[in-house]
């Protein structure tokens, strides 16, 4: 990836930790597309996104956060996707296939991530302390639920929208692929994992990784 | 509201509960918009979005549902309210302010809706059990650091994005109107208020009532 990005004069720069999977989906993203970017990272443990400077990007103190350059800033993970996105084959032409990848990414933030990803939280960050073991728990019920719905899904189609590679896919692989550390065995998920393998073949893939 | 849809041939079908703030911002859109549509009661204490006809329209069986009437259906209000907005001047024209609309709405689904909406949920559709009063008390934190970003933002401006009404002032005004019934007093956010009353005097403005 190098020189300025086609979307305008400045380089974009994202606030995240490539170890969260909605910081990850940016990088994802962003390297799919070649888009030239900075990366700074950023320590939630350490409460870095609690500073009064951090709070000027983003009030609501979480990554990540996109930095045009230009004194704008954007924040929520899928928001920040569907602008990068735009004017892309990652985003449908046709107004209700778009409304469907939203759909998904609705989907992934309120009966997804709140479970998977925060199941994957408490035990890979925090180390599943005790008095968190109970919540941690709770989060398989819904997260199984979750995944229920995406392999069922995927039992009928490539990809979530149209049959096509979209933001949607990008939204929702982020942490279904490390769901095992949150203690989701994808194995019962037949669907899921051909969807992942078919994720990790598209151009410019990038892992998880720091 | 009279005739069918100018979106297409057939009339929209919407299956909800009016006192769900999801469903109401569906009906708020619709009538702002006078788009001609059915409105189908669902029972969600009943558990009729388990059903298997249900399960058909939304796999992941919750309101609100779009039927668009030829045979396609959409779910997540959010993604709903985009569909039937799009083209109006409830969305914005340019990318990064429409990308703008959408980080307020994931704002919505993940950082007020799940402790504004389920402690309002837990007391006024539950009617406040005791082994639920934990939850209830510990959404309270999570609720009000919202409303702060909310009314923080509402001090520079009358909207949420470029100061002009939008989808995204729909999908926040939804649970925030009601916040009370949650056990979250609204007197100390001044701005919220007055942002509520401009909301209450909008063309076509309708109630949250069954």
């Amino acid at each position: 990836v190098m020189g300025y990005s086609l979307k305008g004069i400045h380089m974009y720069k994202v606030y995240g930790d490539m170890l969260s999977g909605n910081c990850y989906k940016i990088k994802l993203l962003l390297e799919h597309l070649n888009i030239a970017h900075e990366w700074v990272h950023v320590d939630i443990l350490k409460k870095e996104t609690h500073s009064d400077a951090f709070k000027k990007m983003n009030p609501n103190t979480r990554i990540p956060v996109l930095d045009l350059g230009d004194g704008r800033y954007l924040w929520e993970s899928n928001a920040i996707l569907n602008f990068l996105a735009q004017g892309t084959d990652l985003i449908p032409s046709d107004h209700f296939l778009y409304a469907n990848v939203l759909q998904w990414q609705f989907f992934e933030q309120y009966s997804h991530e709140p479970y998977i990803a925060t199941a994957r939280y408490i035990n890979k960050y925090l180390g599943l302390p005790k008095e968190r073991e109970a919540e941690y728990h709770a989060k398989q019920t819904g997260g199984h639920l979750a995944l229920k719905v995406m392999n069922d899904h995927l039992s009928k189609c490539d990809y979530f929208v149209a049959n096509h590679y979209s933001i949607a896919d990008i939204s929702l692989f982020a942490y279904t692929q490390v769901a095992h550390e949150g203690g989701f065995d994808l194995s019962t998920y037949p669907y899921i994992l051909s969807w992942i393998e078919r994720i990790k073949r598209m151009p410019n893939f990038i892992k998880m990784e720091p």
